[in-house]
């Protein structure tokens, strides 16, 4: 069933190889030497400093080991599937006795909160039983469900363990008997999009078709009138989990206003959409159905040609998680949340797998390493719901408008759904790196790395090394069995400008073509050819689209994959005071003092003097300004050196 | 008591003039012929296009005429006192017998509905009986009871009658023996201040010092310890008329989390602090007491000089319609609601019965010519609440933190609080004109006006004519029973540069003193001398403090009084397109055609031409500019020709 021309995944749709790389390393190792830990003992409710999570407290009531009452959201059983999932990706990048034996005990636990039948959810088991699939729009079941079934194929993968695997797939048979287009079952799915992408990963572990054919049942009736969520809502006497009794209830929130192949342009919850995208190109790629193809790349043509940021966060307000419309971006009250961000990195991975095509990458890279990477502090502890492109704290504080956004990284969250993702999504960054089509490997992150995989039928492997997000000096020593032709296709990122390609030390001047954003090297390979590619890392200035009202007037610097921002630490408030010189170039350093090192970037503006305003609120004389110094630092790592300050986007003098 | 050598009020509180000004009495006609009847058939829920009111029908319900539910806001009641004081005023400038009738009827009505203990309120006499007083901070009814003895003073002194005196008189007396500083007394005072100042003017009217007593017990006892509004919502076991059971409650909102005396800054719903601060000049100008006195000095430095629009607008958010800090002035989620404006301009026009000083007058001048009169549409049907300074009309509709911004003036609205203001406010126009201090008369409005008053003892009759807000040419011909020594004090508006001043035609270089913005001519007037004044109103920029983020890099256009705006009608859309060049002048033309008549302002700039763009969402290539020739209307009039973008301020070459 699979492979239509399009992608040759592997059957359990991963391409593992591992991570070698200066700048990742640290942070995945963060990641596994604080974040999974502190995240353990905040499951436990055992962080002095933060809230009490209660997840695993729920199941151990729902397993009757304990009794009590449940705590936290509706959706907190996802945080221990998050855990688990993130806890195999790090196993398998190193094994760890104590850390499996631990995620041992959480799967026996969750195995005895599973009820006979097969279901497994801790709310409706504690708090609502005999209420479940009554209130799918609000309550998560089958979005946690989804999360149990990523981290149980992941741990099946990691560790050969099939227990969790086993819990999962009984709650799936259970779910099928209750979902489907049979007569007697329900015509629904989840207001939260999870399950089917989760669902599509068991298919491709298991090679089981129904786990497939109720993944696709879930998109197909997505949106189908009468409209399952508005019936259900009707039903429930117009009462929402949230709300209490509302007067109205909008589908479009949930992506389920019109049937996903007809959907135009990106709505709604932002997490919601990018995860049902992802699972819309999977079901694509592994069914080769058109109509679904031609809506994710409609879709993911709107959210990322009008409606993402510059740092690759998408859903502009925080009324709903949600988008808005067309170009509408603004900065200072942004939401971009951590999770969207990484759901588009799903989206973008999947859609590589459609179609090798750099636009999906570079917007990957863009997500990466600004939106996703910023969300987390240098201590792994905390974290970024929110990641505006412009703050000023006091607003933060005092103008209600901008309650949600804040100037410093927060601990551990009441809705704890970002953390999580964040440790799953850099215990797998390998995943990202690399996509087959064909006979040809393409490159789709600069990430030094170890990979093995077979190309037009010899096994090759690719050792990568990178000097990125620093540098564009980047190698690859290709070792295939024995000589043969194959592809290698190295992303052209779109803010380079010049790349220069040499093999076994000599240079190549346009020997290869360009392919949909791809240098493509399709040459009878050697074991040991030497590849080196050089991309210029120069900082530069960004502009916007004109209709992006929001930054008219204003550039952005950017330098190699990293989004600069200017910070009050670095120079002074107010920052709107300060302006671009139009003409003049920027200089760039390693300054390795600044948060574990960092490349910034200088150049020269100006600032209204405020000591020269005489003058109340309004008056007819302008404000000098002076020349001076700017000083511009990665997006990536605003907010750690106290609460100030920050904007991505700079007045710029017109010439 | 009155009178510690600050201001010569007359007894009443009142310096009636006659209007008679080619620019205001088009106006005020519009309200006499169409609002008050127009508000008169929306009272009485007869407007086909518009929401009922309910305000008659609670009337006519509480007067046991007819049965049925109350309807409407817990405030409905003040709409009708509001109504009833513009007719008050109206019939002041021209009898109207029919008017007269209908009112009357309303006020028979009201009567009718007061209860057997002088207790006037629809709502809790209908709807809550028996929960009386048990809710001042959501419930209004002192508010309402202000409204009622406001329209009751006005009404006496238009027409000479004294049943809705004598109605609000009872009920006041009422009042009196539930709240005061005596044991079994409320010590109490309403959630939204209005009675504290119309129990000063009943006082004025009246003489009678038990009002003034009660009106500075409702401002002294205000923000006391323990609080009263936060031990009432305790006892009303944390239950909010608006949002059910609350955990939390800020008496900042109503401006009582401090004594008055204490307060340092312009805090919480914009309207209440401006009813407020209004109440506090007048009870510091009566009673001379000098903490009141500083606090209104410093509450007013802090709400205009670090938080008022441009456009007179204050109050910068729409949650809670409230102030939030200094320098915050977002110009696209402005609330700067009309009715808050209206309220700066009665405390305006108090601080200058308490001094002098031609600042109070300016804020005057800029709150009225802009964000009170931009708020009427010229059908006199049609208003806006909420002022922005900045309207994208997609994102009024697309993103939820915009929707309380609308890109046209609405019809009559559910909580109809700012027609019947600005309809109170223009019939009593004349008010604002002048005041009086010692033997001078201070001109504050350049207004065309017909006034007679006592100045030095002798009565003097000055005839103003003023061609505002097109030209600056204003002339007085100043009519003194005999010759007589006396001073016209003439503001120096804060936005000319160089008035030109001749008396019966001689050129007056340097001949008087200018005195606290004022120029002050103080001689031995004769009958029949001509004062011509002209003051030069040459379209000019306006720059804002650096602190004020939302405006850095940005000018905005006024010319005299007007603030003006860019609109789409003229200049196309995206108006975050254009920019001012730094060195270009502007001309300007009266534009006949242009609703009604209406000079407008034209000077250079450039366009990012959106046609160039070739490019996704972001670019290195920096879009092209090119000259274009841009105008601006006054911002009073923006809105008026469909819905389309907005902007006062924009973005400005920096040389």
């Amino acid at each position: 069933m699979n492979n239509n021309g399009i992608g040759t995944m592997p059957a359990n749709g991963r391409y593992q190889a591992a991570v070698r790389d200066g700048f990742w390393n640290k942070y995945i190792a963060l990641v596994q030497d604080v974040v999974i830990p502190y995240q353990y003992e905040a499951l436990h409710d055992r962080v002095p400093e933060a809230a009490p999570s209660y997840a695993i407290a729920n199941f151990e009531i729902a397993a009757g080991r304990r009794t009590g009452e449940y705590g936290g959201m509706v959706f907190q059983d996802s945080d221990v599937a998050k855990w688990l999932e993130a806890v195999a990706y790090s196993l398998m990048l190193k094994p760890d006795a104590e850390l499996e034996r631990r995620a041992d005990e959480v799967i026996d636990l969750v195995g005895e909160a599973q009820q006979p039948d097969g279901y497994l959810n801790t709310y409706f088991t504690i708090k609502e039983p005999g209420k479940r699939w009554t209130n799918l729009t609000d309550c998560h079941e089958l979005y946690c469900a989804g999360h149990f079934i990523e981290a149980a194929v992941a741990y099946y993968e990691a560790t050969g363990k099939d227990k969790l695997l086993n819990i999962m797939r009984r709650m799936v048979d259970y779910v099928d008997t209750v979902f489907g287009p049979e007569d007697g079952k329900l015509k629904g799915y989840d207001g939260h999009q999870e399950i089917e992408l989760a669902l599509v990963k068991l298919y491709r572990l298991t090679g089981e078709e129904k786990y497939l054919k109720l993944s696709a049942f879930f998109i197909n009736e997505r949106g189908q009138q009468p409209n399952f969520l508005v019936e259900e809502w009707k039903q429930r006497d117009q009462v929402s989990h949230w709300l209490g009794r509302t007067e109205q209830m909008d589908p479009a929130y949930n992506q389920a206003d019109v049937p996903v192949r007809e959907q135009e342009v990106a709505v709604g919850h932002s997490v919601r959409a990018v995860y049902m995208y992802t699972a819309m190109a999977d079901l694509a790629a592994i069914t080769g159905d058109a109509g679904l193809r031609e809506a994710c790349e409609r879709l993911w043509a709107n959210m990322t040609g009008k409606q993402m940021y510059i740092t690759g966060g998408i859903g502009s307000t925080h009324h709903g998680e949600a988008f808005t419309f067309d170009y509408d971006l603004p900065n200072d009250t942004a939401y971009a949340e951590t999770c969207a961000s990484i759901g588009l990195i799903f989206f973008a991975r999947r859609m590589l797998e459609l179609s090798p095509d750099a636009r999906y990458a570079d917007v990957m890279e863009r997500a990466l390493y600004n939106n996703v990477l910023g969300s987390m502090a240098q201590d792994g502890k905390h974290y970024f719901y929110v990641n505006p492109l412009e703050v000023w704290p006091q607003a933060c504080k005092h103008d209600p408008g901008k309650h949600h956004v804040k100037s410093e990284r927060q601990g551990w969250f009441g809705c704890a759904c970002c953390p999580p993702n964040v440790a799953r999504l850099l215990t797998s960054l390998d995943q990202y790196i690399y996509t087959v089509h064909g006979d040809t490997a393409y490159v789709n992150l600069y990430i030094g790395s170890e990979w093995t995989t077979a190309l037009g039928g010899t096994n090759v492997s690719i050792e990568q090394q990178s000097s990125f997000p620093w540098e564009g000096k980047v190698s690859f020593r290709v070792n295939p069995e024995q000589a043969a032709d194959f592809g290698l296709a190295l992303r052209i990122p779109s803010w380079s400008d010049g790349m220069q390609l040499s093999i076994n030390g000599q240079p190549q001047q346009d020997a290869f073509s360009t392919e949909q954003g791809y240098l493509v090297l399709r040459r009878l390979w050697q074991p040991g050819d030497l590849v080196e590619v050089d991309i210029p890392m120069e900082a530069h200035r960004v502009y916007s689209h004109p209709n992006l009202r929001a930054d008219a007037q204003k550039a952005a610097i950017q330098r190699g994959p990293l989004v600069y921002c200017l910070e009050e630490a670095d120079n002074g408030q107010p920052l709107s005071s300060i302006t671009w010189s139009a003409a003049s170039g920027f200089t760039d350093r390693f300054e390795p003092a600044l948060l574990g090192g960092a490349v910034i970037v200088e150049g020269s503006g100006f600032r209204t003097e405020s000591g020269s305003w005489e003058d109340g609120l309004y008056s007819r004389r302008k404000p000098q300004s002076q020349p001076v110094k700017v000083t511009a630092v990665p997006y990536y790592l605003w907010g750690n050196r106290g609460s100030g300050e920050m904007t991505v986007w700079v007045k710029e003098d017109r010439i």
